[in-house]
C-alpha cells in the first residue's frame, strides 16, 4: 500500500515505524527495544549539524598528503572523541604524485596553449583558494612528447575497433578521448596498449556541460573551464599504494621500485576542459568522425591524424606522503571480537563538499548519535568500528592499506563493512552482498524520504517501476520478493573488504536529483552543494538513518540477518546471462563469418571511404556450464536448509554464537586464488571490469574470458567458480 | 552467389546479362528479343549527357510559376521532341504563394533581426543568382504576430505531451521547432492545434549541420546560413492545388475561395537557419529542455516561455500561376490504350540540381534511349507515357492536377506508374505495389552497380544484411524469396496515382552515399551535385537502366508481371503489427493506470520540478481482427489460384488481353470511399500519416484510429478494409 501525500510528515513517520514490530534476527522482546533505540538514534541526528560539519570540513583543499588532509583527519578525530568514541589516527606511508610541470600546446597547424586552470568565481567562496591541486590525472607517467593528434571518442576497445575499420592506428600518436562510458583510467591504458605515446581526456559538453544543463555558477553543470581531476592508476590490477601490493604500507613495509609498480601508467595523461579541447579538436582534419562520435562542441569532429600536432609535457613530484585514516570504536559488550564496520573517505581532490564530505558528515552524525546513545546506557553487543579513510581519490589508498595491514584480523572479526561516499538529494541506492537483501529491505522501509514522506524503499520502488522500459520489466519488479542489491565493482572503499577479503559488504547512497558537473573540480564546494545537491541536508540525515539502522541492527542482532537464498538466485541469473552471451556470440560469429565470406561487408561499404571489412573470427565453441548448474543446485539446497535452521534458531533462546560465526564468515568461501593476471581480486562473483574500471563484472573470471574469446580460460574459470560455489554450499550445510 | 571484385566491369556486366534467359511475363522467344532490346537501350544511355542536361537545367532558379520553370518545361519539351517522342505541354492554373514580407525579430530581452538569407559562395556558381525564391514555407498564413517564444523540440504530438507534463502550454505563443522526425508541415499544424499563433522551424546542427559532417562549401552538410524551404500545405488532407480538390485545375475549373481551402495553414510559419535560430534559443529561459531535446548549438536549450519574445510578420503574393506539365508519348503498337507511365518532377525550390533534376535527367536519358530504339524499328506493344511534372514542391501540384483531370482515363488505361525524384550515389531503393516485387527483383538483377560491379540487387541485399540489427533479422532477410518494396506514403508524385486512383505504382531511386544538407536551399546546385552526390553521373545511368527496363518490360510483356501472393503476405504482416500494437497499448495502459493509482509517478518525480503525473486512460478493449483474417485467407487462396492460372497462361499462345486487363486493374479493388476526415485518400492499404506527413501508415484507417485510441472507428475500419480485401480476392478469383 502506498501512502498518499495528503498526510503530514509526523503522521507518516509514525505510521512507518508503527508498521514494524519484528526485526529479522531479533527476538520479539529485543526487537521492541531495538526499535526504541532507533527512535532515540534518529532523534539525535541533525540536518543543520550535518550542514555545519560540511561547511567546516570543505573550507579548504584537503587532498592526500596535504596539510589540509591532515587537518581534516584531526578535526574528524576530535569529533569522534568528543562524541565519546575510542578514536585514533592510523597513518600509512604511501607514494603520491602531484604535478610539477604541466604543458599542453597545439603546435600545428595553428598554435594554442591550454589554460589548464579553473577560474575563481564570485559565486563560489572557496574557488579562489591558493592551495588547490592543479588539474591533472594522478599516476600519469612523466613525459615530454610531441606527435600527431587522434580523436578516439571515449577511448574504449570498441572505439579502437572502429578506428581499425577506418584504417587508422594510434602508434606514436597522442590521443584525445572524451570522459565517460568507462572509468577514466581505462582510456590511457587502452591507448597505451594500442601504441599511443600520450593521452588527453576532456569533458565534452554533450555529456558534461551545457547540453546536460545550465552551467556553473548559473546552474549545476560543467562550465567551459571545469576539469575533472582523477586517478588513472590501473586499479583493476590492484588498488592502494602501488609500491606495496597485498601488504599494508606501514613505515617499514617492503616496497617495490616505482618502475616495477604495474599500476602506474606508462604514458603521460592529462585531463582538460572543453574550452581547452575545442582548439585541438577543431584543428583535426582527415576522416570525419562517425556520427555517434560527434560531441557537443560547435564543430565537425574529425578523427585525424593529419595536420594537428600537440606537445604534452608532464612532470610529477613522486613524494612519499602520510595517509591518515581515522579509526573510531565502540567496544561490543557481548562480542567484542565481532566488528560491525562503517566507512567513508575524507580526502578530496580539492574541497570535496560533495565527494566525499557529504557522506563523511552523514557518517559523523551517526557516530554522534551513537555517542549520545552510549550516554543513555545503551551498549552494542558487537564492536562498532567507524573508519574515515584518507587517500581514496588516488586509488582507495587508505582503506586498502588498512585492509591489507589487518587482513587476518578483518577476515576473523568483520561481520559487515558498510560504505558510503558522496550523497545527495534523490533516491536510495544500495549495493553489496546478496545475502543482505532482506535485511536492507526491512531497513529502508523504516526511513522516511524527506521530500515525499513515504519510505525510501517505496520511493525507490516507484522510481524503478516508472522508469523500467517495458511492461515486462515492470511486472518483474512487481513480482520481486526482495529488492536486489547492486553487484559492486570499484570506485570506493568497499573494494578491499569485499573483493580481497570476502567481508560481507554494503555500499549506500542517496542521489539522482543532485545532477551537476562539479565532480573532482574546484567547484565541488559548499556553495555548490547547498544550492544543487541537498540544500536542506535532509538527505544527509536519510543516509545517517539508513546506514545507522544497519549498524545498530548488525551490532545488536541475536541472530545475524544473512539469507543466502538470494545469493543462489542471483548467481543463477548471472549464469543465464553468460549462457545467453556465449550463444549470442556464437550466432553472431557464424553470421558475420558468413557475410564476410559472401563479400557483403565490402559491398555494403562506401568505396570512397576505404573502410576495411572485418576479419573472420574463430567459431565459438560450446562451453560446458553444467558444473555451475550442479554447484548452484547444491547451493540452493544448502541455502534453503540453512534458512530452516535459521528460523528454528530464531525461536530458541540458546546461544547463536556458532551459527553467527558461520553466517558472517560464509562469503569468504567465495574467494579463490585470484583472477587471471590480477590475483589481488579474489572474489569469484564480483570484480571491477578489466576494461570498465568502476563498472562491475559479475562472475568476472568466466565473463571476461568469454568477452576476450579465450574459451579455454572460460572453461577453466567455470570449474573454479563452480568449485567455490560448491564449497560455500558444503559450508552452509554444516549449519546446525 | 556473390561476384568477387577481382573481375572487371565488362566481364561482370556480361555475366549479369548472361544469367538471364527468361523474363517473367515473356515467352522464351520474346524474352530473347527483350534482352537484346535492353542491351541496345543500355548502350544508348550516357553518363556525360546526363551530366550536361543536369548542368543545363539547373543553370537558373525554376520554381513553379517562375519564368525559369516555364523555360525548363520548354527545354524538356524540346528534348522529348528531339528524341522522337510525341510531346506537349499540359498547363494547369493553380494558386501559388510567394513571399512579399518576411520579418523575424527577437524583441526581448535583447534584440536580433533574423537575416533570412543564404549568402552567395565563390565555390558555388549559381548561388548568387538574383531570381531565387527567398527562404520561406509555402502555404504559411499571412500574419503579423508578437508573442513569447516556446521551444517545442521537433513539434510532434509526443513533444506536446512532454510539454504538458512540464506544465507548459503554447496557447497564444510562438513556437520554435527543429526540422526533422516528421514532414515539416506537421509541425505548424500541431502547433496550431495546440493554440500557437506562429511557428518557426529551424535546422539544428546536430541533425543537419556540423554534427552531420563538414559544412558547405568545404563539405556537403548544411552551413550556418543554410535554410530548408518547403511546403507546409496540409497535404495529408489532399495534395495538389488547394482550390481544386478532386478535380483538375483547368482554366475554368470550379474553385474554392482561398479561405475555404482546408490545406492552407492558419498561422504564419517560417523556416530559418541555425545562425538565425541561435540568438532566439539562447534568449529562452525557464525550464531547461529535457536531455533528449538538447540540440547541437553550444548553449543549454530551454523551453520557455519567459523573457524571450519574438515578432513574426509574413505576407505573401497569393498568385494564380501556370503549372506546365510536359507529357511525352510513344504509341503502343498492339495495345495503345494500355499506358505504361513514367514520371519525375521538373520544378525546384531554387536551382534543384539534386531535387528534382538528378531524377529528371536520368528519365530524359531513358526517353532518349527509347527514341533511339524507335529509330531501329522497335515499337512497344503498349503506349509509353513520360511525364515531367511541374509544381511538385509546393504540394505535388502538377501530378495531382493531371491525375485528377484524367482520373477516369488513368483508371482505365494506366498499367503502372513509375516515379522517381532526386537520385544519387549509393544503393537501389524501391517502393510501391507489392504485386510487383518479383518483377523488380528480376530487373534489379540486370543492372550493374557502378562502384562494385555486382548487380544493384546484390549490393542492396548486402547492405541490408550488414546493417540489420540482429542475427534474427539477418536470417529473415536471407530467408526472403523476394525483396520487399517499401510501402509508399507521400512526398513525391506517385501519391495521386496510387492513393487516389489505385494505379499500380513504383518509386525508384539510388542513394545513401550522397548525404548532405543542400535540400531545398540555394546550394542544391550543379556544383554541389558533381562534388557530393554522383560525381560521375553513373548512378543517373543506373536509375535510367532500372526504370527503363521496367518500362520496356511492362510495355512489351506478353503477360503482365503481377503476383498478388506477395500482397497477401505483406498485408498479413501489417495485421500482425496492428494486433501486437493493440495488445501492447492494452498492457501499457493497464500498467500505467496501476502506477497512477499507486501514486508512483508522483513519487518518482523530482518534487522541485513540478512535473505533472499522467492522467489515467480508458482501458483498451479487445478489437476483433477476425474479419481481416478471414478476408486474407480468401485473398491467399485467390492469389495462389491466380498464380496457377497465370503460369498456365504463360505457356499458351492465346490472347492474354482479358487476363492482363484484370491484372492491372486489380489494385483499384483496394480503393474505398476514402479515409475518415480525408476522403481524397482512397487506398485502404497505404496513406501518408496524418501526423507523420511523408511517412507511410499502412492499413491507415485502422492504424490511425488505434493510435488515436478511437476504438469504435478502429473496429469500423477493420470491417471496411476486410471488405476491400475480400473484394480483391473475389475479383482475382474471376481470372481464367
Amino acid at each position: 500500500m502506498k501512502k498518499t501525500l495528503t498526510l503530514g510528515l509526523i503522521a507518516i513517520a509514525a505510521a512507518v515505524n508503527a508498521q514494524q514490530k519484528t526485526i529479522i534476527g531479533f527476538t520479539d522482546a529485543n526487537a521492541t527495544k531495538e526499535l526504541q533505540t532507533e527512535q532515540t538514534f534518529d532523534a539525535a541526528l541533525s540536518a543543520p549539524r550535518i550542514g555545519e560539519n560540511l561547511k567546516e570540513l570543505s573550507a579548504f583543499p584537503h587532498n592526500l598528503g596535504s596539510p589540509g588532509s591532515k587537518a581534516v583527519a584531526e578535526k574528524i578525530l576530535a569529533k569522534y572523541k568528543s562524541y565519546g568514541l575510542d578514536a585514533h589516527l592510523q597513518p600509512y606511508t604511501v607514494l603520491f604524485p602531484s604535478p610539477k610541470t604541466r604543458v599542453l600546446e597545439l603546435t600545428g597547424p595553428t598554435t594554442y596553449t591550454a589554460l589548464l586552470k579553473e577560474p575563481a568565481l564570485a559565486e563560489d567562496a572557496t574557488s579562489g583558494q591558493s592551495d588547490q591541486l592543479p588539474t591533472y590525472n594522478a599516476w600519469s607517467a612523466d613525459g615530454d612528447v610531441t606527435g600527431q593528434l587522434v580523436f578516439v571518442n571515449y577511448g574504449l576497445p570498441d572505439d579502437y575497433e572502429t578506428l581499425a575499420k577506418l584504417g587508422i592506428d594510434v602508434k606514436g600518436k597522442i590521443v584525445i578521448a572524451k570522459y565517460g562510458r568507462s572509468w577514466r583510467g581505462i582510456k590511457p591504458k587502452v591507448a597505451y596498449e594500442h601504441g599511443a605515446i600520450g593521452c588527453i581526456i576532456y569533458s565534452d559538453p554533450a555529456d558534461d556541460g551545457y547540453s546536460a544543463g545550465e552551467v556553473y555558477p548559473k546552474g549545476a553543470y560543467k562550465n567551459e573551464y571545469g576539469v575533472q581531476r582523477g586517478s588513472v592508476m590501473d586499479m583493476v590490477i590492484y588498488p592502494g599504494d602501488p609500491l606495496t601490493p597485498g601488504v599494508g604500507a606501514t613505515k617499514d613495509a617492503k616496497r617495490l621500485d616505482r618502475k616495477d609498480a604495474t599500476t602506474i601508467l606508462k604514458i603521460p595523461v592529462l585531463p582538460i576542459s572543453y574550452h581547452d579541447a575545442q582548439p585541438l579538436l577543431a584543428a583535426l582534419d582527415g576522416i570525419v568522425a562517425p556520427r555517434d562520435w560527434q560531441g557537443g562542441l560547435p564543430i565537425t569532429y574529425h578523427v585525424g591524424p593529419g595536420v594537428a600536432t600537440v606537445h604534452l609535457k608532464l612532470e610529477f613530484n613522486w613524494d612519499m606522503v602520510q595517509a591518515y585514516d581515522v579509526i573510531a570504536k565502540i567496544k561490543g559488550s557481548e562480542f567484542p571480537d565481532e566488528w560491525v564496520m562503517r566507512g567513508n573517505h575524507h580526502d578530496a581532490w580539492v574541497n570535496g563538499a560533495g565527494d566525499p564530505l557529504s557522506g563523511q558528515v552523514a557518517m559523523l552524525d551517526e557516530a554522534k548519535a551513537l555517542g549520545d546513545l552510549l550516554k543513555t546506557g545503551w551498549k552494542p553487543k558487537r564492536t562498532i568500528v567507524y573508519c574515515s579513510w584518507d587517500g581514496e581519490e588516488p586509488g582507495l589508498v587508505g582503506s586498502t592499506e588498512y585492509a591489507e595491514d589487518h587482513d587476518k584480523e578483518l577476515q576473523q572479526k568483520a561481520v559487515v563493512y558498510i560504505n558510503s561516499d558522496g550523497n545527495g538529494r534523490g533516491f536510495y541506492g544500495g549495493g553489496g552482498s546478496q545475502a543482505l537483501e532482506p535485511f536492507m529491505d526491512e531497513i529502508t522501509k523504516t526511513v522516511t524520504d524527506p521530500q515525499t514522506n513515504v519510505s525510501v524503499f517505496d520511493r525507490k520502488r516507484a522510481s524503478e517501476l516508472v522508469n523500467a522500459g517495458s511492461v515486462k520489466d515492470k511486472k518483474e519488479i512487481m513480482a520481486r520478493k526482495v529488492e536486489p542489491l547492486e553487484p559492486l565493482g570499484s570506485g570506493s572503499d568497499f573494494s578491499s573488504f569485499l573483493q580481497h577479503l570476502g567481508v560481507p559488504t554494503l555500499d549506500l547512497a542517496f542521489g539522482g536529483e543532485d545532477g551537476g558537473g562539479e565532480y573532482h573540480s574546484i567547484y565541488d564546494s559548499f556553495d555548490d552543494y547547498r544550492r544543487f545537491k541537498d540544500p536542506t541536508f535532509e538527505y544527509g540525515v536519510a543516509l545517517s538513518k539508513t546506514a545507522g539502522h544497519a549498524i545498530l541492527r548488525m551490532a545488536d542482532a541475536d541472530l545475524l540477518p544473512f539469507d543466502f537464498r538470494n545469493l543462489d538466485t542471483t548467481i543463477s541469473k548471472y549464469v543465464t546471462e553468460l549462457t545467453e552471451l556465449t550463444d549470442k556470440m556464437r550466432d553472431n560469429t557464424t553470421m558475420e563469418n558468413q557475410l564476410i565470406k559472401a563479400n557483403d561487408f565490402t559491398l555494403a561499404a562506401d568505396p570512397t571511404k576505404h573502410e576495411k571489412a572485418p576479419e573472420a573470427k574463430a567459431e565459438v565453441p560450446k562451453l560446458d556450464f553444467a558444473p555451475l548448474k550442479t554447484a548452484l543446485d547444491s547451493l540452493k539446497k544448502a541455502a534453503n536448509g540453512l534458512a530452516t535452521t535459521w528460523a528454528a534458531a530464531a525461536q530458541s533462546n540458546t546461544s547463536h554464537d556458532k551459527l553467527n560465526q558461520l553466517l558472517y564468515h560464509a562469503e569468504q568461501q567465495l574467494l579463490g586464488d585470484g583472477l587471471p593476471r590480477r590475483p589481488w581480486y579474489r572474489h569469484t562473483i564480483y570484480a571491477p571490469g578489466f576494461y570498465t574500471g568502476y563498472g562491475v563484472k559479475t562472475l568476472p573470471g568466466i565473463r571476461e574470458a568469454i568477452e576476450q574469446r579465450n574459451w579455454t580460460e572460460a572453461q577453466e574459470q567455470i570449474g573454479i567458480v563452480a568449485e567455490r560455489i560448491s564449497s560455500l554450499a558444503a559450508y552452509l550445510a554444516e549449519a546446525r
